[in-house]
């Protein structure tokens, strides 16, 4: 028998789920001592790994796992979280937030309470120019429907090799400049990793010009003060923030306020349980048969 | 020399963008009765139509016509409209109030001005169904973008006949109930015709079951007093409505301060002065040389 525990904020829901699934050679524990596999949301679990000395395999129920990968913290189990099933969030948060703001949906709103028939100029989005930063499966999902909607898209990773034939270029990282002087529209998608650390900066940021900037990746990759003097500037159009460096967002932080951010609270892409569930029960369908694990986790390169 | 008269809200800019073009024998009159050629709204040359006694065709700015097909109206001149330049603005319209609403933008922007951090459970679009009435361009638009979404797209037009392969079936008029049962999201891109008045009323909005209702086409085709009785009883979840069968929609009109409607004020689709002066233009050339103008309308089926 192969013991699984969970720790989660969906704890029932993903005992049910296990439970009705009758998985061959798989019972839930609550002993960690027993605990071979874990399926756990990454912050709940990361201060307390030591206490499972039989830990073998651990399914995030998220796809950031930087709460895991921190100096300090053991490495010597499999790590896998998911993916696959952002990308569809992850695009509708983008393009809906994106389309409120072009086409004035909060003002109309505002209008309709005053009995208001006032139209206002826009522009389409054709012939724009969209920058994502990151292009594995959330950035490339986005990238289809973007170029559906007839946006330009351009694609930013580590090596510059290009990820599909939807990025109409794709740049390294090193050459973020020349990414960032194009975008109309600036997506990060990007892992929390040292490589990531405040890489949208006042320097980075300053090649900007009136963007809209979306960050649905992880909080560390945005400077705060940087963010706030790029709108200062207009290099920053605007900002729609779904992750922050400290969640929830402080209640006195100075974010909250302004009208040139729009803040979310980490909604961009939910965990959907039906969704996490399927990934684990093909995982340990795997681990049964000793096959290599999905959506496996490079403690090094921390995703 | 051909005269071309200008009758339109956005009068200057015509005449701007048709001097600078340097149309081979093509010169602006101010005389009505030397005008072959009319560029104009239709709501505001409709009531002037028989001070034109050499008018021979009529370019309108816009895609809706029906000012100009009403009985008791001229028809022996050629009108044409023009098309092509609204899916693209129609889709950013439908999609990004369908991502505001299910994805909670409203709430959200509530939310932040009281510094709360609170997520709300949503569902993704995929698998859900959009029925679209109206296969033409800006229907077929929708579509595709749709369909990138992860929506299942269904379509209505007069024949059933399948307009594209988007569409996962495609339904005549006359089944209309069968494709409403099947909408989460419901859109009408339909023209005003004498076929599609009212079409949108409570017994046919009896077969849809909380469903986003989007009117984009014509105001003729939703019946007000339908809609209101079917989303208070659930048929209808929420309407957004862009036209209405007078515009600009009545201050004292229930809808306005209704909590499950949008109001918009005719801005789905805007004629850009520049499109519809490259549709003017490619015409005008087929004109001299006495080819078929492209969009002609059919005074008979009204588009």
């Amino acid at each position: 028998m192969n013991k699984v525990l969970i720790v989660s904020r969906q704890q029932e829901t993903y005992q049910r789920l296990i439970q009705q699934a009758q998985l061959p050679q798989l019972e839930i524990t609550d002993d960690p001592r027993l605990a071979a596999i874990i399926l756990a949301d990454p912050p709940n679990i990361a201060a307390h790994l030591s206490d499972y000395p039989a830990l073998c395999w651990l399914q995030s129920t998220f796809a950031g796992i930087d709460a895991l990968t921190k100096p300090g913290l053991r490495q010597d189990y499999t790590l896998t979280n998911i993916r696959g099933c952002f990308g569809q969030l992850i695009t509708e948060y983008v393009m809906g937030l994106t389309l409120a703001h072009t086409r004035h949906f909060a003002l109309y709103q505002q209008q309709q309470k005053h009995r208001q028939w006032l139209p206002h100029r826009y522009s389409a989005l054709s012939n724009k120019t969209m920058v994502i930063l990151g292009t594995g499966a959330i950035g490339s999902h986005l990238a289809q429907a973007a170029h559906t909607m007839g946006l330009r898209v351009i694609g930013v990773n580590r090596s510059g090799e290009p990820a599909s034939h939807l990025f109409a270029h794709t740049y390294p990282l090193s050459e973020l400049p020349q990414a960032l002087a194009q975008a109309d529209i600036l997506v990060s998608t990007l892992p929390a990793t040292t490589a990531t650390d405040n890489l949208l900066n006042t320097t980075s940021l300053s090649h900007c010009q009136n963007t809209l900037l979306f960050n649905v990746g992880r909080g560390n990759a945005v400077c705060e003060e940087g963010l706030l003097s790029a709108i200062e500037q207009d290099h920053v159009a605007h900002a729609f923030l779904d992750v922050f460096k400290h969640e929830p967002l402080n209640n006195q932080h100075p974010f909250w306020q302004h009208t040139k951010i729009t803040i979310t609270p980490h909604i961009a892409a939910e965990s959907f349980p039906e969704q996490v569930f399927d990934v684990f029960a093909a995982n340990y369908l795997r681990f049964i048969q000793q096959q290599p694990l999905m959506y496996q986790i490079d403690f090094k390169r921390g995703y």
